[in-house]
């Protein structure tokens, strides 16, 4: 298995488990937007919405900016890779975990 | 995008966000293994070892059975199909993203 940052991972899924979370990472995903903005689109308070945006930033998937009095929020530098290889890992595991189960299968039916 | 449990997503990406459980999922899916067995693996007491199972029992990613005094795990019905789909739209959205970037760049390009 492909060695991945365990904390990283735990930011990163846990970054995930909330479906405002996810919902702001498609936002920012298609324009960059302000705290308030999503607070607005979201029908949140801006302390629920920040709440939000601190946890998407310290996983390294959204990145902000104060210019003047508005706090702009982009995508990070993390694009998830690390989840998408854990992910492939699982994957590899469970479709070997199938090929075993059909070798033994075909040992069984070939028995006589 | 795919119409996707919200709820459910939560419960996955939630329960993957703990690199116990993460190993957990690993373990049980080279074999099935008993709540001890897993307790003595990952050097853990067993009421710590049964609230990761619980997690990720919730999550439908583990089923447990008792038979007599030993509860057996095994992967569960949930694959983390959900999980992989959400992360399938995420990555398109990226990808049309750049798409319009470079279409961008390309009318700039071609302006006097």
């Amino acid at each position: 298995m492909v060695q991945l940052s365990q904390p990283l991972l735990d930011r990163s899924f846990g970054a995930l488990a909330d479906p405002t979370r996810r919902a702001i990472l498609m936002q920012l995903g298609r324009s960059e937007a302000s705290i308030s903005d999503l607070a607005v689109n979201f029908e949140m308070t801006l302390t629920g919405l920040k709440k939000h945006v601190h946890v998407l930033e310290e996983a390294g998937l959204v990145t902000t900016e104060k210019v003047g009095r508005v706090r702009h929020c982009r995508l990070g530098p993390q694009r998830l890779q690390d989840v998408t290889q854990w992910l492939g890992s699982y994957q590899r595991m469970l479709e070997q975990r199938l090929d075993h189960l059909e070798a033994f299968l075909e040992r069984t039916r070939g028995t006589p």
